[in-house]
């Protein structure tokens, strides 16, 4: 069981940022990552939407069996996790609680930010976890429906993004915030820019650098981490799934993990599960 | 279930500075306390007889209905954690991995130290935790058995007192850590004389505030959480039992935590069970 890999789910790149720190803080723990791109975005889908294809995704990393799933995705966190918990037999992590936890602890004020993509603003779940743990604070919250596309579409660099970034973000910024979750985990990969725009007293939350955290946690908890001597003897692997193009895939996957090896294999949509292109195609 | 108290088990006041930190940053949850005053300190008892001590403790608390342990102790954790843990149906916690992977993510040069009790260090459970996780760092491990004593006699005001941890700490620091972990809850208490001692370039990792993060994640993971609406309808108490006496108990507890109103009981060690004072001399 130690030996499988963590398995990693999102709509898209975006749990390419939960995957970075996994690589970081867990040298010795293989992944298994897989993308939706194909129906990338998830933020305007309903949450009855995006369960279903959230189901599917955990449906192949399964049946390429995983000890542990990390729904790298705030929009599948807030439809699906409280289900795959309740339902899977082994454990599941979402990106939301570690997000809420961490700007707890950081906020001074007493008053913090979410953004996210409409799907995760309106199921409100940020808001509520965060207000559940402490009746003392204030949080606002905004929706930022642009700011997916600008990542998948690898579109940071252009010279109209951070005006456009600065006057999406100007409310929640004015209404006095201290803390900035970035309840979205394409939203690291535009840090930069978000950063630029809320301005130095505001601390940005990177669900996540949280999230892995709970995941180090966990493994530990249930007696599944690798040890450095197994990483030694069978080192850790990683493979990448898409349900996308491979080629972009790498090429943006290799940019944010700075590595040019990155073995990326393709999978389809057939009806209503997922399954390998190659046995898809022959 | 989740109405129950956190049940916090230590061989005197050390767990204390775990308590501390459950107020801060779980401010909704009751606890219940049990410091084995009468036989402290654990260190240098075999591990056997902790692991006995730790049961009658865990015992008594779970009579009491409690829905988390928390060894709040190195020297308990060391002896009885995984024991516990593979036996009892609530989530147990001890302090060991926490500080560990703090370490782990702390550490810049590679060289983490851990001094603790006599037992704790003789386990060598901190050292191979911290290279189970990583084969990158080397550890340096110093058993101070004076400590506990210092704390647990109200003896850190006096003037040999800084001589003495400067000297005992002096091997440890010099052999260039820049992390070092308080690998006893006692410490935390004289976190400014270690800190004195160690200077400014070595990061000190408090096991106390690192449980409590791993604490607060469990509880969410699983639904254990109370609420601030709960909190608010049914406040979160405090109780505090001592196998000791109870006057030292309430004026070092009370001093920090820095609370006047808090409410100490007694309980009596009776052959191989622990019961309350009261029942015990009716």
């Amino acid at each position: 069981m130690k030996e499988l890999p963590i398995g990693f789910i999102d709509s898209g790149y975006g749990g390419l940022t939960v995957v970075k720190q996994s690589l970081k803080q867990l040298p010795n723990e293989s992944i298994i990552y897989l993308g939706d791109n194909a129906r990338c975005p998830y933020g305007p889908r309903s949450l009855m939407e995006v369960r279903k294809f959230i189901w599917q995704l955990t449906h192949f990393l399964r049946e390429k069996g995983i000890k542990m799933l990390v729904i790298a995705c705030n929009t599948g966190t807030a439809a699906a996790l409280d289900e795959l918990k309740a339902v899977l037999p082994i454990p599941v992590v979402g990106v939301i609680a570690s997000g809420s936890r961490a700007a707890i602890k950081q906020t001074q004020n007493n008053q913090i930010g979410v953004i996210g993509t409409a799907g995760t603003i309106n199921s409100q779940l940020y808001t509520r976890t965060i207000l559940e743990k402490t009746a003392k604070v204030k949080v606002e919250s905004l929706a930022c429906p642009s700011f997916v596309e600008l990542v998948e579409e690898d579109r940071l660099d252009e010279s109209s993004t951070q005006p456009h970034v600065n006057e999406v973000l100007k409310p929640i910024i004015q209404s006095g915030i201290d803390t900035l979750v970035l309840g979205c985990t394409h939203y690291p990969l535009m840090k930069r820019e978000i950063k630029e725009a809320s301005g130095s007293k505001v601390h940005l939350i990177d669900s996540g650098v949280e999230t892995i955290n709970e995941v180090s946690m966990l493994l530990d908890y249930f007696n599944l981490s690798r040890t450095a001597e197994e990483q030694e003897q069978d080192p850790a692997s990683q493979i990448y799934y898409t349900t996308g193009e491979i080629e972009p895939f790498k090429v943006i996957a290799g940019k944010w993990l700075k590595a040019d090896d990155i073995v990326v294999r393709q999978c389809r949509i057939k009806g209503e599960i997922i399954v390998e292109a190659t046995n898809c195609e022959s």
